[in-house]
């Protein structure tokens, strides 16, 4: 078919490349986590010991307590979350929450790697002690490539979303580095360094990856009735965890408690604001389920930063109303912008619920630190929130703002730079990515059902026939499941 | 068309109104949490000075530790339990999950300041301080109003919804007031103060709203298989979280313990009696979804009062006994009878799940209270349980039964008067509300793809069968796209 | 119909026994409860004196936040999670969710009371005393049943479900019993007790109901495109919350957090081989849905003993990657030929899944806990981790193991011989079972909707019609509906 108006079809057979990838990746899992990580003093049995040398008085106070049930909520938005967020097109469901599943499975692993490395290499030991953090910590790094994901989906075969995995993973893990330990931000939702970094990263790829033939695909473009409501699930769940998402790594006690509150309320204003513009937009004020599925949670990602600080209850509906109004206006003018004139086809809109919210997140930290007094703060909050502590004990929260702003850049800067580097790989034609009239289909991928809008109705409707109407013989019957 | 009989067609536009709606009371909300609403002080930065000053020991003690889990819990029934419970409509699913998420959100700010002025505005600062325990009364107090939405589903329009909302969580502060403050009932899990007064509420708002001629909407009105098991999401979510729900304010340790406890038999004990009543019913003894959907969940609305107290776990058997056969009953008889005698439209069973239960919730908490004796509780037990400190330290079980009986009341009484004047606020011809013939039908208010049943088959069966023979020329292909 | 060719059709009316075994048994529950089950000293109103007494600081060291968080994890996987994962059937997820809800709401009941008895009961007074940690151990309990019931889906009536659920809670009690109490066995996740025990029960009652006509229902065997994203909620519930269940009642402290650590490594593992093996399988390298949905589970089932032991991480992603080879090999290879050559049907493979793997997780417990050294557990580290207290003081690693190994061989043998006593009560012909053309089908149990593929389509493309041609005449539309 294909070939006669378009060449050659595409080959699309993974059948040697996927399970070539997981086995030698996995294996390599095994043999560095081998060399490598070991438990934390908290994860090992020796915390009977750790516990009496430190006087900790409970069981309670090890920081599993403080921090799983921010966990659990976390991995729920990694999985389900964005899982089911991209269930929306009507023919790629299994590609949305199946690859999205696969790549997070494969980037947490990586990312204990990689930011033990970086941030809790045990000079002595050589090796890298892993607890309750790391596990949210290594979520969060799968995060960014997620939200890349986002911007490829159905576009790209299940081993390129792999090798966006394992370079988004290693980028992340530098540029966090850079920006938390070297700048030393403040960045706990990640703001920065998770949606800013993990947006124009794969704003970035898909940009050389340009497919100019992509309306040959237009058929399978668009949600159906169901599809969107399984996508609902996915913002759900998104929304609603997105408190603990942002508090889940922050200061024991007011720092997490602070955090949780900043961010539901900016969750809550925002998702008044773009049923406003989305109802504005549109013939009779009719609703839009693009905007409500992804703008609502845009004052989630623009408190990434600045949801520890004391930015006051009003100061969170401020920034959720804005970001708000602006996400939505990305969905409506911005995407199809970029598409038409800067050739970036962007699948779920990253840029306005990521990319852009992220950047302003960043932004808002800076300004929010830039502003931190000590008679807000009071001397120990301030130096305790900020971490004014060892070699940064004499930076002023003016100081402060200056960094975060810098690290907003750096988090920019290593998203496209990085983006572009890992477009040009996943271009070489090894990749077994859909052909431009076979993208947003799960065909390609996934065995099928047949199903029921194709070929079931003729059956079922037979059998349906046959329960209401007994009389009908069953010898017709046997024939028709032949 | 609508015009040729029934007059001209309904105005159902909601471009203006929506979104002026929706801004002007999102940016009210900005300038009153500006005004009144501060952190408090477990979630301020001064926490590590609050701290010292009362020898609290560890971080572990912020009361984040002791509510956090329970929040997030609540706040997934809040969104997902509701909202996905209201999706099982064949075409307003769109509806039941996004209106419930948009009237959430906003009811939860408003109850922050309502609840805030009635019960921690501080007389010096004239501020409203704010914590986790906060945030889970907010989600409380918008259950009152999505519990009216369920009596309303799909016969008002977004703005109403809204308006239901606001005059919802107005009334439920002052009840709760009332309730809690001046009569000083315990009423934890809101058998009174969220689930009668919301079931009232909703069902004297929906008699006002009378609509004779819904039947010319009965297309729309039942059921798909899988927007069943959409539905099936929200029961599940609301049956496993209600220990949760009934348990976030309770009294730290015991008080926590305990009724997560109660309510968790309670809600088992529903299920059995609800498959019961709904296979008796019916031909064949099949069962019917709509009894599975709700009538399960039935147990946990009536312990929600007196499930902190020591009903003992045969106690939570008995009551989830019962209600699962009133509300099962009720689903059966007494929804039909309404519609019929009463002229009440009562789109989820409202009355059945929320009004009856909560009321009977009510007089179960009552009369457990008053048959609470030192000899079970311990001194120190009852007097912890029941408060019994202050201007009420004198109280006995058997007053505070009395009173508890007087709170249903109120309940009650602040639902259907509360109700009948905001339904006749709904009846100016302003609010775009949808025409009888356009009830439960999504078309009306969001953007819907073309959906699968409807047009896609005829393209969806060419691709299926050009993906099968791909003899088939591309022209052909062609042609069907452009 | 069947009558003509299979002779009389069956009996499937369980308008009585359904409501008859429900109320009885209820009834029982209540009366059991009544003289059994009391509150245990941490939920009870006396707590604040026990605290006293026993010097306990602070509410917060109450066993219901160490444990609660976990306790609803293992909740949602009970009941959405199983639940869900059953809906992948095309026309029966009705059956597979609702009844899922049903067994597990009485088997958590009639739970209470076996563990109790065997675990809990306290002689002097003749009662069981319950708190968080019992509701777990009941959730456990039916998570046995409900395994088994995976094996039966869609053969069974809903009466047979129960009474699989009866006999499997109670074999459950007393096995365990023996594991646990008597063997000394650690198993915390439940790799022997639950899931190999479960396995092997479910599938020897299937075994026994043996149908050899099968292939006349092969119409409904199958998934469509959304009943397998419905199963996909399942299976995310249960892969995220995994590292919850195996945490769930393991030592406070380290135990909790090495067990969670332990899991969430090996089921990221088990994804990346379950993907590879399911793409080498099939033209093109397209993955089977089938496999995502279950195999990428069996590194938590592998990991249900060894989890709190201190097998390294490493160790976590060598189990997970050897379990998903093994358990994608299931699905493809041996549950064909168990059904051919062993007359045993699996409807969702649960030998791949759980027996299996858990039997696996089983030994790999015993092999690790032989391993133990004190040098890598410290002294007290190795006697807190395996109780090796009061007639266990002298209990060796070794020996530990040799018993951990016996422990899995009584899961087998209590599964595989109650499992063929179970089934042989199951074939008395008083169960208003299906017939061997009506398995499968929700249309015998449930009051199905109307539905979309069936009758709907051609009303909805009316009412479309008339949506988008407004002068089509009302009197056309009036005389459709009537």
């Amino acid at each position: 078919m294909a070939a006669s108006f378009f060449g050659p079809q595409k080959n699309t057979n993974v059948r040697v490349g996927l399970p070539a990838v997981c086995f030698v990746w996995q294996i390599a899992m095994v043999v560095l986590f081998g060399v490598f990580i070991r438990y934390d003093e908290e994860s090992d049995t020796h915390w009977v010991e750790f516990r009496r040398e430190n006087n900790i008085t409970s069981d309670i106070e090890n920081d599993f307590y403080f921090r799983y049930p921010s966990f659990q909520d976390v991995h729920v938005m990694i999985f389900v979350g964005f899982g089911f967020l991209m269930t929306f097109l009507k023919r790629y469901s299994y590609g949305g929450v199946g690859f999205n599943f696969l790549i997070a499975a494969f980037g947490l692993q990586w990312a204990l790697l990689m930011q033990g490395w970086f941030h809790s290499l045990n000079p002595e030991t050589g090796k890298i002690t892993i607890g309750v953090e790391s596990l949210i910590n290594a979520d969060f790094c799968c995060a960014g490539s997620l939200i890349a994901f986002g911007a490829l989906l159905g576009k790209v075969s299940p081993v390129q979303t792999l090798v966006v995995a394992l370079f988004g993973v290693t980028l992340f893990a530098v540029e966090e580095y850079i920006i938390l330990d070297l700048l030393h931000c403040r960045d706990a939702g990640g703001s920065m360094v998770i949606h800013c970094f993990g947006g124009y990263y794969g704003l970035a790829i898909s940009w050389v990856l340009y497919r100019p033939n992509l309306h040959l695909s237009k058929r399978f473009h668009g949600a159906v009735y169901h599809s969107d409501l399984f996508a609902m699930i996915g913002t759900l769940y998104l929304w609603m965890y997105w408190p603990s998402f942002n508090s889940a790594i922050t200061d024991h006690g007011d720092g997490q408690h602070r955090t949780a509150i900043n961010t539901y309320l900016a969750l809550a204003s925002s998702v008044l604001t773009t049923v406003a513009i989305s109802s504005m937009s549109k013939k009779g004020g009719k609703l839009d389920m693009v905007h409500i599925q992804n703008a609502t949670l845009a004052g989630g990602v623009a408190m990434g930063t600045a949801a520890e600080f004391m930015i006051q209850p009003y100061g969170a509906l401020i920034v959720g109303f804005c970001v708000g109004i602006i996400s939505t206006f990305g969905y409506l003018f911005v995407t199809p912008f970029l598409e038409k004139y800067l050739k970036l086809q962007d699948t779920c809109g990253v840029h306005n619920l990521h990319a852009v919210p992220g950047m302003l997140g960043g932004f808002i930290g800076a300004i929010t630190a830039a502003a931190a007094t000590e008679a807000v703060y009071g001397a120990e909050g301030l130096r305790n929130t900020f971490d004014f502590e060892g070699e940064f004990e004499n930076r002023t929260p003016g100081t402060q703002g200056g960094f975060q702003a810098a690290g907003t850049c750096v988090s920019i800067a290593f998203g496209l730079v990085g983006g572009v580097c890992v477009g040009f790989i996943l271009r070489f034609p090894i990749w077994a990515d859909p052909g431009d009239d076979n993208c947003f289909d799960d065909e390609v991928y996934w065995e099928l059902p047949e199903d029921e809008e194709i070929v079931p109705p003729v059956l079922e409707y037979n059998n349906h026939m046959i329960h209401k109407h007994q009389e009908i013989s069953e010898s017709n019957f046997s024939v028709d499941q032949s």
